[in-house]
Protein backbone atom coordinates (compact mmCIF):
# COMPACT_ATOMS: atom_id res chain seq x y z
CA UNK A 1 0.00 0.00 0.00
CA UNK A 2 1.20 3.67 -0.60
CA UNK A 3 -1.01 6.64 0.83
CA UNK A 4 0.04 10.49 -0.33
CA UNK A 5 -1.93 13.76 -0.06
CA UNK A 6 -2.50 15.50 -3.40
CA UNK A 7 -1.11 18.14 -2.14
CA UNK A 8 2.48 16.55 -1.69
CA UNK A 9 2.34 15.75 -5.18
CA UNK A 10 4.57 18.34 -7.26
CA UNK A 11 2.04 20.48 -9.58
CA UNK A 12 3.40 20.48 -12.90
CA UNK A 13 2.54 23.60 -15.45
CA UNK A 14 1.18 21.75 -18.72
CA UNK A 15 3.40 23.32 -21.17
CA UNK A 16 1.17 21.93 -24.10
CA UNK A 17 0.47 24.11 -27.14
CA UNK A 18 -3.57 25.27 -26.35
CA UNK A 19 -3.33 25.16 -22.98
CA UNK A 20 -3.71 27.95 -20.60
CA UNK A 21 -3.61 28.21 -16.72
CA UNK A 22 -3.45 24.36 -15.66
CA UNK A 23 -1.30 22.59 -13.52
CA UNK A 24 -1.07 18.49 -13.28
CA UNK A 25 -0.05 16.41 -10.40
CA UNK A 26 0.64 12.81 -11.60
CA UNK A 27 -1.16 11.04 -8.18
CA UNK A 28 -0.45 7.51 -9.44
CA UNK A 29 1.56 6.12 -12.19
CA UNK A 30 4.12 4.03 -13.04
CA UNK A 31 6.40 5.14 -10.59
CA UNK A 32 4.20 3.98 -7.72
CA UNK A 33 3.88 0.54 -9.63
CA UNK A 34 0.72 1.11 -11.01
CA UNK A 35 0.45 -1.81 -13.88
CA UNK A 36 -2.73 -0.18 -16.24
CA UNK A 37 -3.44 2.82 -15.58
CA UNK A 38 -2.76 6.60 -14.40
CA UNK A 39 -4.17 9.28 -11.66
CA UNK A 40 -4.03 12.41 -12.55
CA UNK A 41 -5.04 15.62 -11.00
CA UNK A 42 -5.68 18.84 -12.92
CA UNK A 43 -6.57 22.29 -11.62
CA UNK A 44 -7.61 24.72 -14.73
CA UNK A 45 -7.32 28.96 -12.97
CA UNK A 46 -10.56 30.77 -14.13
CA UNK A 47 -10.50 32.01 -17.44
CA UNK A 48 -8.00 28.69 -18.18
CA UNK A 49 -8.54 25.64 -20.31
CA UNK A 50 -6.54 22.58 -21.26
CA UNK A 51 -5.58 22.13 -25.57
CA UNK A 52 -8.99 21.61 -27.84
CA UNK A 53 -7.58 17.72 -29.31
CA UNK A 54 -8.12 14.44 -29.76
CA UNK A 55 -5.65 11.03 -29.30
CA UNK A 56 -6.56 7.83 -29.43
CA UNK A 57 -6.53 7.14 -25.39
CA UNK A 58 -10.21 7.63 -23.01
CA UNK A 59 -10.03 9.77 -20.44
CA UNK A 60 -12.18 9.12 -17.37
CA UNK A 61 -12.51 12.32 -15.49
CA UNK A 62 -14.48 13.02 -11.90
CA UNK A 63 -14.79 16.83 -10.92
CA UNK A 64 -14.07 17.57 -7.41
CA UNK A 65 -14.96 21.59 -7.26
CA UNK A 66 -14.89 24.52 -9.20
CA UNK A 67 -17.11 25.09 -12.37
CA UNK A 68 -15.71 24.52 -16.08
CA UNK A 69 -17.35 23.61 -19.75
CA UNK A 70 -16.17 20.30 -21.95
CA UNK A 71 -16.40 21.00 -25.32
CA UNK A 72 -16.17 18.62 -27.92
CA UNK A 73 -17.09 19.27 -31.96
CA UNK A 74 -20.63 18.07 -30.92
CA UNK A 75 -21.34 20.16 -27.96
CA UNK A 76 -19.98 22.44 -24.72
CA UNK A 77 -21.62 21.19 -21.78
CA UNK A 78 -21.38 22.71 -17.79
CA UNK A 79 -19.67 20.38 -15.57
CA UNK A 80 -19.59 21.01 -11.87
CA UNK A 81 -17.90 18.91 -8.51
CA UNK A 82 -19.80 15.18 -8.42
CA UNK A 83 -19.92 15.43 -12.60
CA UNK A 84 -17.98 12.34 -13.90
CA UNK A 85 -17.52 12.30 -17.77
CA UNK A 86 -15.97 10.40 -20.17
CA UNK A 87 -14.27 11.03 -23.50
CA UNK A 88 -14.05 7.72 -25.85
CA UNK A 89 -11.05 7.64 -27.82
CA UNK A 90 -10.96 9.91 -30.34
CA UNK A 91 -12.89 12.14 -29.60
CA UNK A 92 -11.89 15.71 -29.83
CA UNK A 93 -12.33 17.61 -26.32
CA UNK A 94 -11.39 20.77 -24.17
CA UNK A 95 -11.58 21.39 -20.12
CA UNK A 96 -12.51 24.98 -19.28
CA UNK A 97 -13.05 26.61 -16.38
CA UNK A 98 -15.66 28.88 -16.70
CA UNK A 99 -16.17 30.28 -12.79
CA UNK A 100 -14.26 31.89 -10.19
CA UNK A 101 -12.97 29.43 -8.57
CA UNK A 102 -10.02 27.15 -9.85
CA UNK A 103 -11.64 23.84 -11.32
CA UNK A 104 -10.32 20.54 -10.23
CA UNK A 105 -10.68 17.04 -11.39
CA UNK A 106 -9.28 13.67 -11.85
CA UNK A 107 -8.33 12.20 -15.06
CA UNK A 108 -7.29 8.69 -15.21
CA UNK A 109 -5.84 7.72 -18.60
CA UNK A 110 -4.19 4.26 -19.68
CA UNK A 111 -0.49 3.56 -18.81
CA UNK A 112 1.00 4.24 -22.14
CA UNK A 113 -0.77 6.79 -23.33
CA UNK A 114 1.16 10.21 -24.53
CA UNK B 1 -18.91 12.59 -24.59
CA UNK B 2 -20.52 11.05 -21.68
CA UNK B 3 -22.02 13.50 -18.48
CA UNK B 4 -23.53 12.48 -15.14
CA UNK B 5 -23.80 12.97 -11.63
CA UNK B 6 -22.55 10.64 -9.10
CA UNK B 7 -25.87 11.10 -7.65
CA UNK B 8 -27.74 9.69 -10.64
CA UNK B 9 -25.86 6.17 -10.84
CA UNK B 10 -27.84 3.51 -8.73
CA UNK B 11 -26.31 3.11 -5.64
CA UNK B 12 -25.75 -1.06 -4.89
CA UNK B 13 -24.96 -2.55 -1.51
CA UNK B 14 -21.85 -4.33 -2.13
CA UNK B 15 -23.00 -7.97 -0.33
CA UNK B 16 -19.88 -9.83 -0.70
CA UNK B 17 -18.95 -11.99 2.62
CA UNK B 18 -16.81 -9.29 4.73
CA UNK B 19 -18.53 -6.61 3.75
CA UNK B 20 -20.36 -4.05 5.75
CA UNK B 21 -22.42 -0.63 5.55
CA UNK B 22 -20.98 -0.53 1.96
CA UNK B 23 -22.60 1.06 -1.54
CA UNK B 24 -20.90 0.75 -4.77
CA UNK B 25 -21.22 3.44 -7.71
CA UNK B 26 -20.20 2.01 -11.41
CA UNK B 27 -19.48 5.37 -12.50
CA UNK B 28 -17.64 4.55 -16.03
CA UNK B 29 -17.45 0.67 -17.17
CA UNK B 30 -18.41 -1.25 -19.92
CA UNK B 31 -21.75 0.37 -19.98
CA UNK B 32 -20.23 3.40 -21.06
CA UNK B 33 -18.14 1.72 -23.43
CA UNK B 34 -15.16 2.18 -21.10
CA UNK B 35 -12.08 0.36 -23.01
CA UNK B 36 -9.84 0.22 -20.43
CA UNK B 37 -10.56 0.19 -16.40
CA UNK B 38 -13.71 1.28 -14.45
CA UNK B 39 -14.72 4.31 -12.35
CA UNK B 40 -16.54 3.14 -8.57
CA UNK B 41 -17.71 5.42 -5.85
CA UNK B 42 -18.23 3.13 -2.58
CA UNK B 43 -19.66 4.98 0.44
CA UNK B 44 -18.77 3.49 3.81
CA UNK B 45 -21.08 4.09 6.49
CA UNK B 46 -19.63 4.82 9.94
CA UNK B 47 -18.46 1.75 11.62
CA UNK B 48 -18.84 -0.09 8.03
CA UNK B 49 -15.74 -1.52 6.41
CA UNK B 50 -15.13 -3.53 2.93
CA UNK B 51 -13.83 -6.85 3.01
CA UNK B 52 -10.32 -7.79 4.28
CA UNK B 53 -9.47 -9.82 0.88
CA UNK B 54 -6.96 -9.55 -2.13
CA UNK B 55 -6.74 -9.88 -5.80
CA UNK B 56 -4.60 -10.55 -8.42
CA UNK B 57 -5.50 -6.54 -10.06
CA UNK B 58 -4.51 -3.18 -8.40
CA UNK B 59 -7.03 -0.52 -6.50
CA UNK B 60 -5.99 3.35 -7.11
CA UNK B 61 -8.09 5.22 -4.81
CA UNK B 62 -8.98 8.77 -4.23
CA UNK B 63 -10.35 9.91 -0.96
CA UNK B 64 -12.93 12.02 -1.36
CA UNK B 65 -14.55 12.86 1.70
CA UNK B 66 -14.90 11.09 5.55
CA UNK B 67 -12.23 9.78 7.77
CA UNK B 68 -11.04 6.12 7.84
CA UNK B 69 -8.45 3.31 7.50
CA UNK B 70 -7.03 1.26 5.01
CA UNK B 71 -5.31 -1.98 6.91
CA UNK B 72 -3.08 -3.90 5.36
CA UNK B 73 -1.18 -7.34 6.94
CA UNK B 74 1.73 -4.69 7.30
CA UNK B 75 -0.19 -1.47 8.80
CA UNK B 76 -3.42 0.64 9.01
CA UNK B 77 -3.17 4.09 8.04
CA UNK B 78 -5.46 6.55 8.30
CA UNK B 79 -6.86 8.47 5.59
CA UNK B 80 -9.14 11.33 4.62
CA UNK B 81 -10.51 13.60 1.87
CA UNK B 82 -7.10 14.46 -0.68
CA UNK B 83 -5.18 10.82 0.33
CA UNK B 84 -4.64 9.20 -2.39
CA UNK B 85 -3.98 5.02 -2.68
CA UNK B 86 -2.42 2.63 -4.23
CA UNK B 87 -3.12 -0.86 -3.60
CA UNK B 88 -0.95 -3.53 -5.93
CA UNK B 89 -2.10 -6.21 -7.19
CA UNK B 90 -1.99 -9.32 -4.78
CA UNK B 91 -2.14 -7.19 -1.26
CA UNK B 92 -4.31 -8.15 1.08
CA UNK B 93 -6.45 -5.28 1.96
CA UNK B 94 -9.63 -3.71 3.60
CA UNK B 95 -11.28 -0.05 3.82
CA UNK B 96 -12.77 0.99 7.08
CA UNK B 97 -14.67 3.96 8.05
CA UNK B 98 -13.45 5.21 11.03
CA UNK B 99 -15.43 8.82 11.70
CA UNK B 100 -18.93 10.05 11.92
CA UNK B 101 -19.43 10.60 8.32
CA UNK B 102 -19.90 8.49 5.14
CA UNK B 103 -16.48 7.86 4.10
CA UNK B 104 -16.51 8.46 0.53
CA UNK B 105 -13.85 7.51 -2.13
CA UNK B 106 -13.31 6.67 -5.98
CA UNK B 107 -11.94 3.29 -6.42
CA UNK B 108 -10.78 2.62 -10.39
CA UNK B 109 -9.88 -1.44 -11.21
CA UNK B 110 -8.80 -2.78 -14.65
CA UNK B 111 -12.12 -3.50 -17.07
CA UNK B 112 -11.87 -7.49 -16.69
CA UNK B 113 -11.24 -7.37 -12.69
CA UNK B 114 -13.82 -9.72 -11.26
Amino acid sequence: MQIKSAHEVEAKVVEMEGASGTTMRLLIGPGDGAPNFNMRLFEIAPGGHTPLHSHPWEHEVYVLSGQGAVRTPAAEKAVSGTDCVFIPPGEQHQFANTGRQPLRFLCLVPRDSG
